[in-house]
């Protein structure tokens, strides 16, 4: 799948191969697996499904369509997610208690809206607002596909609810790539170029291409691995409050954090909760489900530091963008790396990479006009910026300058760690 | 319905009846109905299904079928309420969620246990063991009545949490009894006998029967009615601490109530939320959901009192127990009382009346033997008695000696308020 | 020390003797220690001491003395306690943040107080209203009298966090009487009388003296000793669900609760925390500092019960009542009993003895008129009767009939249990 | 009051200054002022007081002095404020419970010290590790230097929590400076350097002098008035979402804030709780007492931006740092910039300026050594860099290159607001 959003005649087919893969993403639940919400900050596979067509339903078809009418009146209240300036809308924390409409429903209003974007990229009206709308569509196939990935992220952690851990989908068959070495690999630094240019789409808050000066670094070739974590935690890396932030300890105090999230003990031997369901702990794989507090904590430990968002996208500036992505099928990490890159393995895919640097915009940035303003503008506060995809992205939604951001306690995402160094002058 | 539990003979038959109920009861539901909970005071409406099929194969099949073979091992850990003396249940609060089993393995879990209980009922154990056998399933039959009753009173809650009132049932046609003058009722008192005997089934709480010396009183031969509490909410009720126990005014003050729950206000007019949806506010229905606190305040701002469950229980000594009860199929109190009656009106049925008494154990009570001993005895602190059972009450569930408790705060039940007073000497 | 309020000659004697006891207990506080308030339950020993001062110029100056100013106006904010009626009045929460008034300007403020009542009692507004001005006076003694005991147990805990644990008082020597042997004394039951006659005071929860029936019952002779509770603990009562109500064991688990509250391990030795600072745990004291539902589940795990509040007025009607009491400064319970008594020993003062009667009013009970209503009353909710008096109690406070209420997780007061059972018939 | 930590003759000198104006700071405090803590950001006046000693007593009597002998050894654990590797401490929010030792004991612990200070600082350790002694006490100086700030808005907070607002000193006479023009100043970006450098004491944060890429930019010659501030307001800024960062609208909903901290109505005038007490707000101030948030939404409502700390300190580089600090005693911030200056009014002192940078390390940073290490590095996340001083910041305590950080929703420090704006291309 391949969202090319440069040639517009491809719009519509962009559009339903997005939208097939959400619909492909629900197909392992149970009609009951829909409707949870595990936690605030996971939402249920349903509202996923609804919201995600509510935004084009809002965005394309009430601002464009002449005549269209809303599928139901009360979705509005019931699927905006945060937009504010729109009106109000049903609390976060209940998105769970909401039982009607039904998944019969909400799969019927995905095809009442696919029907209706159908017709409204065969007709006039688009060929006459093609760029506005082109614009604002691919903000929503996008949108959509970060959905995709929070739809995983959230079907894992409902599912971990469940004392017996059920699977979402079969066990994978071994294929694990030849080990390779790993090395801190020089970055001449300077002053350099970040940010988003070109064609290609690209969310607000990566742009404007501005410069920054680096001082000369080293970033690892490599993730940290499940073993080399371990090593961390068997050298008291949960009991030593000299590795971590204070609010990193008082976090680990709180929740009385001693590994990863979806880690567990079974007759002394370390098992993993995966959408495969559970297995032992793979001592190759990257270290995954870990904070920022973690992954700085273990950063100190070792002796070495987190990248900036700015050194990660300078040293990856040059490689290609391919890995484990959600493509695969696998939505876990893999060791190694799939196949041969350089100088960096699992730069892209596999997990998101935890970067020192908090979410702030760029020089001179200006956010989307009007309501879409507020899709990641307002979040510019006490979140840390995570760079390279994971094993729940889509490769077609994966671009060099994506900026990911979460809080620095989130761990239910695929998160992990890739070291950087000062080089000593 | 009528459980004969008299008749040994008709053990199955009762059996039958109860189960059936239990799933009538869910038929208007959506499957995703069936896993939300929407509070942690209610669970699930798929979690009362199974507990109560658990309740018989833990205690019944497990204890006396001589080869019994549990469903499914992990059930006693996920559908034990509260039996700590059993072993490790799943944490009330994270009923809902439990997405596996689904609906329709607990439908399937119900009818394995259905055909071994027929089988033993027809099995030379029955026979060997009958007395004892029997006991244990007229707790398990009425303990599956009161989750019909919870059943009930949870599907409103969680049905009311969506901000479009759904409805469960088909509006009710109007059918109102003629209005009837509320008198206070002279009773006599001396010393007279409370509690259960004889040979009808009741739970461990409602013996022995006892000797309580009581003063005259006056006991009012009608439910307090919408009408004569808006006269309390108009006169500034919710807004007055003089009326209110200190433990109530704290309640209202951090909920912020203003009227009892399920009442809300549209176009300045008081509404309600029924099992069949909104409807306007009837004054001449009795006022439901209210807590003790709303019903002692109540009392207090009309000069009156609540009576004790000994005053209670001994003025209606006399009396009939027909009324509207869940075998009507309103599932919602009605004005007057259903058919002519005396002194008392509304008295069985309706709604769970207030009582000023605490619950605690009769003199020379004993409990159950075994982890049943923990149904009861365990809540005989701070919560109230309510007595007559109401509309979500099946009426072969109910006797006079019945006592149910709640916390002074609750409200979610279908409660309401019988006033008495005091015969000045 | 003796109230003697029959001869009202002797009123002023009396209130200089409650008002400079008042004084001497603040005696060994640094001024620090007059602000803190340690827990919400608890009051900063300055607010005691201004409290108590206000209650007579609310409810005696003001209302009866023609011309009589506030101290300071700003008073009826600070020190009213909780009477609704009266006005707004400070955040209980908030107690320990009122530097100013400083406790000398307090201290002051008694001074004026004790002043304008001296010269009120010598006035001829004294004869005229002499009935009701004694009876308002009355209650403003045995308040402060309550608020003496509460500034014991408040300065015990307040102490208490500090990690160094300091005294209060010198350490006692000790002097203890010869041990008794235990036994369970039986007591006719019967309809008897309960509630408060004659000319003595009482507050209004204690009245009318009403009929009960009670069943014949044993009680007994002595309370349970530290060295019994410890049997309990060793057996793992702290961990064994089966002998705790479900309010009870869920607070156990909340608060991780292993022993009583103030005792703590050393050197795998139990101490104690007493007003005279730490000392070794003493075998043969009665256990203190326990809550109802610790109280409760002893009496479980010991195969008795507790006695409820009437059996244990009916069991003491003959009794003297002296004891442990305050006066003598201990602060602390002693064992076996200070001297020779029967059948029942250390019934009166040592620690207050959990009941197993919930807090509500007797039959027919009238609170008293106006802003005083609210002393008693609205607090007939979720709290358990104590009997008996205390170590921190003064003995003119007490008398038989004399009922004391405490939410059942509550354990700062100075509570003990004594056992009941019934008699097997 | 300088301290010239470069000529080391004059350490002892320093070292008396800055402890007297600890003592000082307390000089109007009643005794029960001392003990207080009404948050949990705040401390006692008594805690800062030993704690600023403690600082002294660890890290150099204890660490340099031979044979020194600790004044208190319970006194590591209840001064020690959050030092990690040292050892346990006491519980931040329990500050406010310890009431021993006394305040006059605290005072004695300040002498005991301080004669030894003096001893050390005329000994021969003292030329023998002059270097290694002067980096620490120079620390020891400026945090107790940072106490003295924290002093100031702990006690203003604390006295605000009584409802009827004492007052810390005198009010002010007014002299209030000639009215300036505001304006924005144009400034050149490009590649420049940040960070301190040479012979003046300075944090481990503020390390190393660094390359910076700034594009131009403008910044406001003056700070956001409080008549500025109320357009905002008066525009509905609490009440429009649009303007808030999505924390920064939680925040306001969760606590309701319809203004900055301090600021109350009384017949429907604007007052404010300044350190001499309530007064009317006056409009020409510097608006204080604001958040983060409330600083970032302002400048949004404004259409303009704050500052990053480089575009800050850029700035500001040419100017002479003089203004209205602590040294005034006014600790309270003056309207239009105490004298002539330029271009920037009001930029040392008043209030501390938020910027939109999160507090993180500079490239190359390096902590200090050892337990110090935990001083600044470890709260690198979540906070928001303020610069200029304060009020109620001593000059000799500042510098070009200081950075403040607090949380973005804290606001009891003297904290304000200066716009900046991109320059249009």
């Amino acid at each position: 799948m391949k969202i090319d959003t440069t040639k517009t005649n491809n719009m519509l087919e962009s559009y339903r191969t997005v939208r097939a893969f959400s619909e492909q993403l629900v197909q392992p639940l149970n009609l009951e697996d829909f409707n949870i919400q595990s936690m605030e900050d996971a939402s249920p596979p349903k509202w996923h499904l609804a919201h995600t067509t509510w935004f084009y339903e809002k965005f394309i078809l009430k601002a464009f369509g002449d005549d269209y009418k809303g599928f139901n009146d009360q979705f509005d209240y019931l699927f905006n997610s945060y937009y504010e300036t729109i009106g109000p809308f049903h609390p976060r924390i209940q998105r769970g208690m909401i039982t009607r409409p039904s998944v019969e429903e909400v799969l019927e209003y995905r095809r009442h809206v696919d029907l209706h974007m159908a017709d409204l990229l065969a007709s006039s009206v688009f060929e006459d607002k093609k760029e506005e709308l082109v614009s604002v569509l691919e903000i929503g196939l996008h949108h959509e596909q970060q959905h995709q990935e929070l739809l995983l992220t959230d079907i894992k952690h409902n599912l971990s609810q469940n004392p017996f851990l059920p699977s979402y989908r079969e066990p994978l068959t071994k294929n694990i790539p030849a080990p390779r070495t790993t090395s801190f690999v020089p970055v001449e630094g300077g002053l350099i170029e970040i940010g988003h240019s070109g064609e290609v789409f690209c969310f607000d808050n990566e742009t404007p291409l501005h410069k920054v000066w680096l001082e000369p670094y080293k970033l690892c070739s490599h993730l940290v691995t499940n073993k080399e974590y371990l090593a961390f935690m068997n050298d008291g890396g949960y009991k030593k409050p000299q590795y971590w932030l204070s609010d990193g300890w008082n976090t680990v105090c709180k929740y009385q954090w001693e590994s990863p999230l979806y880690w567990f003990k079974r007759d002394e031997e370390w098992h993993v909760y995966t959408l495969g369901g559970e297995k032992m702990l793979d001592p190759q794989e990257p270290v995954c489900h870990v904070s920022y507090f973690e992954a700085d904590a273990y950063a100190r430990w070792a002796g070495k530091r987190l990248p900036t968002e700015q050194e990660w996208e300078h040293a990856l500036a040059g490689q290609e963008t391919n890995g484990n992505f959600a493509d695969n099928g696998n939505y876990h990490p893999v060791p190694f790396g799939l196949k041969e890159a350089g100088p960096f393995y699992q730069a892209f895919g596999d997990v998101w990479e935890w970067t020192k640097s908090p979410y702030i915009s760029y020089p001179g940035n200006k956010p989307y006009d009007g309501a879409l303003g507020e899709y990641n503008a307002k979040f510019m506060c006490n979140q840390m910026v995570l760079r390279g995809g994971s094993c729940a992205t889509s490769s077609s939604h994966f671009r060099l300058s994506y900026r990911n951001f979460f809080q620095p306690e989130k761990r239910w995402q695929f998160s992990g760690i890739r070291l950087a160094e000062d080089v000593k002058k």
